[in-house]
């Protein structure tokens, strides 16, 4: 045997996409997941707005000017934006691509919507939906948060309802029982582990 | 919200393939992998050779008759199956949908020819490629042996070798390092534990 085998394909880091219907519980998964998950970056989102008192520029946000936003804007640079109130903010590709650079799997939280355009911009994308064990577990949810008017309820539950129906547009799905956190964080870290351990890898370009 | 959210996916039990060359360590994987995962089917072998003291029929093999063999052969009722000296053996179809059938993931030990075989037979079978982390691993591996002549030992590298060019065929693969072998097990049931969260599952039709 003198040539070499040489067939073990190449570690390939992942972009990441956590999503899942609003009351779902996708902040403390994350924040877990950030405690046992050890190496990969985090998305940090781009704003107009100004710093607030203890915020750290690239730790919370990237604080930047209009003009440099709009730059990004037309320099397809973002992965998506949104206007809030009379700020912007968006994902900078450029972060990501840094990041996959050095092997990291790259991390982002995204409501439904915006994971189904990061999944449509970039296919390889590897998208996980944290789902309630049921719809009752979710609306529960929903009253308990008791920040809202009736009115204001009945739209989040409508939102989430319609969010719920898009799970099928999803790579894998992980349910976040009640009292059962570390369980959904266990299986989210097996796709992870599942997905570099497959022989055509995802490539993710952007 | 008056109609109930029905979007979860039924579970759908997978039919696992652990395959992999010649020396890398296929049986030690398999039987610390019993010992972890508690509610699998591993398929047992028909033969048509006599049940040596201590064998157990339905628990080590099946033990049938050649004619029951060849029955099996005309209704296409094995996976595949081979002539071992004068004696039959082969994989009967019907207990692995059985297992399916009550809801268990079925595992089958294959070398990479066999595996190559279910896998055309039945697409959406789960497989998993055992490899070593380099060439010389497994060429020290066969080496230690000792159980063979030079050339019968010539004959096993250069089998494991065209094995291991034939990795690509597979879904995953799982490196087994030596004195690593719990770190192989984690990979094999993450990558369970990921199939099981597909949003579009496998479903295994025999």
């Amino acid at each position: 045997m003198t040539e070499t085998w040489d067939e073990l394909p190449k570690p390939q880091p992942l972009l990441i996409v956590l999503s899942g219907p609003s009351g779902v519980g996708k902040d403390t998964v994350l924040s877990r997941m950030k405690q046992r998950m050890l190496d990969f970056h985090f998305v940090v989102t781009a704003t107009t707005r100004a710093a607030r008192p203890g915020e750290v520029h690239g730790r919370d946000y990237f604080f930047i000017s209009n003009d440099a936003f709009a730059e990004m804007i037309n320099q397809n640079e973002l992965f998506e934006w949104a206007r809030v109130y009379s700020d912007f903010k968006g994902i900078p590709k450029q972060q990501v691509r840094d990041a996959l650079a050095t092997g990291r799997d790259v991390v982002m939280r995204l409501d439904v919507q915006g994971a189904a355009t990061v999944k449509q911009l970039c296919p390889d994308a590897l998208t996980i939906f944290i789902a309630p064990a049921s719809e009752a577990e979710l609306v529960d949810r929903l009253r308990e948060r008791k920040t809202e008017t009736p009115e204001g309820l009945q739209l989040r539950i409508a939102t989430a309802r319609q969010e719920l129906a898009r799970m099928k547009e999803f790579d894998y799905f992980v349910i976040n029982r009640d009292e059962a956190l570390e369980e959904a964080v266990d299986t989210i870290l097996a796709i992870i582990a599942a997905e570099h351990s497959r022989v055509q890898p995802r490539r993710v370009q952007l």
